[in-house]
């Protein structure tokens, strides 16, 4: 199969149904865009300590969960009016998916916001800069994968996926390091607690991200890409 | 748009396609009959402190990963040989969606299974009782969605959306029982933040549970379940 389109349609169909795919791209880039944003603003209210950067976090998820439906609505629209073959129609099924990794990615990043709120009230006790490690890292993922989408590189999908076991790996030292923390200092618990969370939470941002990647080298390439399990504790 | 199929398909296509219809929801069951399973024997290994029951959990969600990437090729076979209109096309796209959340509850499970793998080699310093109130709702909520979207049953659907709150907040209780307990005794802590985390496991089982009851009332109904946001810690 090479051809996208049903076979033999008239130039008009073809030109709106090309608009019609390049509209649900930009719906995601898009989508894609603003969850990156929301991870980004997420991290950045925890290490400013600025609840109100936070609070907006939280505000804007709604956009990405109404963002989510549209493009839901739109792929019903498209699939029950045109039939999409071969590399479009993987596009489009993929559409659907990417956009819950992308909705569960702000889920995570208001989390986050909610979290780094709460901290903000109390004195740190703790560096930040694992945490802003392993989140550039993530931000980054979400970023690099939205452009592997957009410009269909299975070499950049590949190589997001790839960077998932440093995300898991820089997660699991920081999380030995907070319970030492905690072991040390019962008064810490509370916010080695918050700070456990925040890091799963990134962790998860990562999984997302790779899992976009995999569907991105599916939609490309029309097969699956051979997953091995390296879940992170 | 009250026919769930291409106008005028012959009587063979028809039967065809009710057959296709069938298998993809059929495979829809079984993944989430298989998901329902590896919950609740990841909570049996934790009570029971059987780690090759765990163990066995941990192994078997390979099965749900094969599943999640064969409804998503059924589904893309399907949409390119059909032309599935109304109530079929919005059951055969939710199934793509459904599998994912049933593949990522398969993920839950393995991760309470690790730490139930760990936690049986350790005295055991809490009881159980809360985690597993909160682990039978989750399971009854996964066991109900699916009875719904076999049954086409949005009322039940709906039943289960209204449960999570009740996980919700048992979640938030059994959290702060579990700080109160690392303040009094630090020998604690490790163990603690284990069945927090598996707590956490289990809320996000619940948040699964409810995207399908969405999905289902979206696919009988053709609309979208108007949801509020009641995130847990």
């Amino acid at each position: 199969m090479t051809s996208g389109t049903a076979p033999q349609p008239g130039k008009h169909t073809v030109r709106a149904f090309d608009e019609e795919l390049n509209h649900l791209s930009g719906r995601i880039i898009y989508m894609g865009g603003l969850a990156e944003q929301l991870v980004a603003d997420a991290l950045d209210s925890l290490v400013q300590r600025d609840p109100d950067l936070a609070s907006r976090v939280i505000q804007r998820d709604d956009e990405l969960d109404r963002l989510e439906e549209e493009i839901d609505r739109e792929v019903v629209r498209i699939l029950a009016t045109r039939q999409p073959l071969a590399v479009d129609l993987r596009m489009i099924v993929m559409a659907l998916k990417i956009s819950n990794d992308l909705e569960r990615t702000g889920d995570y990043a208001v989390s986050i916001a909610k979290r780094a709120r709460r901290l903000a009230d109390h004195p740190r006790v703790l560096p930040t800069s694992l945490i802003t490690e392993i989140g550039s890292t993530c931000v980054a993922m979400v970023k690099d994968v939205l452009d592997a989408y957009v410009e269909r590189d299975t070499d950049k999908a590949n190589e997001v996926w790839k960077r998932d076991e440093q995300v898991d790996s820089a997660y699991t030292s920081f999380f030995r390091e907070l319970v030492t923390y905690m072991l040390e200092d019962p008064r810490k618990i509370s916010t080695c607690i918050d700070l456990m969370f925040i890091a799963k939470n990134l962790e998860r941002i990562g999984d997302h991200a790779t899992n976009i990647a995999e569907k991105v080298i599916y939609m490309v390439r029309g097969a699956e890409i051979n997953r091995p399990r390296h879940d992170a504790r």
